[in-house]
């Protein structure tokens, strides 16, 4: 039963076990703090005669795309973050999108999958933001238990083929004794987004108010605190949407593929 | 005239001078040790209809693929490294091979260019050879004057479509007690082929004996010294052509692509 398994009781499990209940329908929810160490991953699904064009795109915009997986067309099968996985019931909840439009969240693919869809995993901010944590660095979002605050920047993407759009970044604060600290533990791992992409300076961005982000929540920014700005993993979602493809399938917001892989084996040092 | 330009005289030019007098056939000599600091690539030229397998296998096996740049169909101008430059007539020196086989060695490809070539740059390890250099890690090859020593592994490269074969590294003999610092200033490099694969033990990469490597000299390995393994970028050369293309047209060998990219671009910390 759904509600005999607690979020506290998957904190440390192995990612094969909560996958295995996600595929049996024994978990539903956001997998924020699930199999902590194990790094989670964004899902972009799409036709593959896009998904070439869409791989160029996340080579040259490898900070808001840090690619971890590319399948085979039509493999369900990750084989490389997570062998033994399926693709298409191993997360809780999935976005269908037909031409850049939400038609449905469901919590499998069965039916809807074909075998011409590429499977595109990126790396997500959860690992850098363990690391923060780890370091002593807050992450005022999690401490008032909110979405990241997300902003649309007026920084063009490198376009590919139909895929372009502008660069999406995240913002924390952070005490400025803290930012060498947060700039070094974040860019140990580029493929959760690396080190920030601006320190300080919101309007550089095109950002008018921090108040207003245009995805997720506000967050407090304490007095001498400076903003801190990441590169999103939002920003392919938002440039495949702009491309309206006639099918796109993502993970629900929150709703990640988790892998087997550990956070530390994306450090570069 | 070629005779009138020594390599002390461009050690530090700026590489859009020196891609100029590659174009006017003024240099046509290897590359290392020209523009220092700059970041200097290996180049593959595939058609179109392979280069989205090549790319799915430069993804999924980036140690030995770092890929800096891959152009569209037809583009001869490496928009994100080298802007205004020519691919087909900025290196000194190709390969053009066929089927596999090795044609001809030309100075430029006006004759050869189609409108379905795709180009693929990859880093280099001069960009980490300087790195190890300036911390103060002996590299013996240089001292040598010879060409680095490279090895065929009994390592599979993760295979895309018709691309598979072994990873090929490269091997420099350190002391021990520089083995931290050399793995250390590599690593900030993952776009030059990062830290090792492997440090001592050349049994378990299949390598019988380091006096007989595939490609490349073999070195002097002191008393003490501990051969230390290095992903290397003839492994996609190796691999590209094992897999028998109609046409791939690559860099002469030490006859590199001379990017704007500074090293220091490529760090990651």
């Amino acid at each position: 039963m759904a509600e005999d398994i607690s979020r506290n009781t998957l904190a440390h499990a192995h990612p094969k076990e909560v996958r295995g209940l996600i595929r049996q329908g024994k978990w539903r929810q956001p997998t924020a703090g699930l199999c902590q160490g194990r790094v989670q991953a964004n899902l972009v699904i799409l036709p593959r005669d896009l998904a070439d064009d869409f791989l160029v795109f996340t080579q040259r915009n490898p900070k808001p795309c840090p690619l971890l997986e590319v399948t085979g067309p039509g493999s369900i099968e990750p084989v490389q973050t997570a062998p033994g996985a399926d693709l298409r019931q191993d997360l809780p909840k999935y976005r269908i999108y037909r031409h850049g439009q939400l038609e449905a969240e469901v919590t499998d693919l069965m039916a809807i999958w074909q075998d011409h869809l590429v499977s595109f995993l990126l790396g997500c901010s959860f690992t850098f933001e363990a690391a923060m944590l780890q370091a002593g660095v807050p992450v005022r979002h999690l401490e008032e238990g909110k979405n990241v605050p997300m902003y649309i920047t007026n920084r063009p993407c490198l376009p590919a083929g139909i895929f372009q759009g502008p660069l999406v970044v995240s913002m924390r604060p952070v005490l400025p004794v803290l930012i060498p600290q947060a700039i070094q533990v974040t860019a140990k791992f580029p493929s959760a987004h690396g080190g920030p992409v601006q320190v300080g300076d919101p309007a550089s961005l095109g950002i008018q108010g921090l108040s207003r982000p245009d995805f997720g929540d506000p967050v407090t920014i304490r007095a001498s605190e400076v903003p801190v700005f990441w590169a999103c993993g939002v920003t392919p979602q938002a440039v495949a949407m702009r491309a309206k493809p006639p099918l796109m399938i993502t993970h629900a917001p929150g709703h990640m593929f988790i892998t087997d892989l550990k956070d530390e084996d994306l450090a570069v040092y």
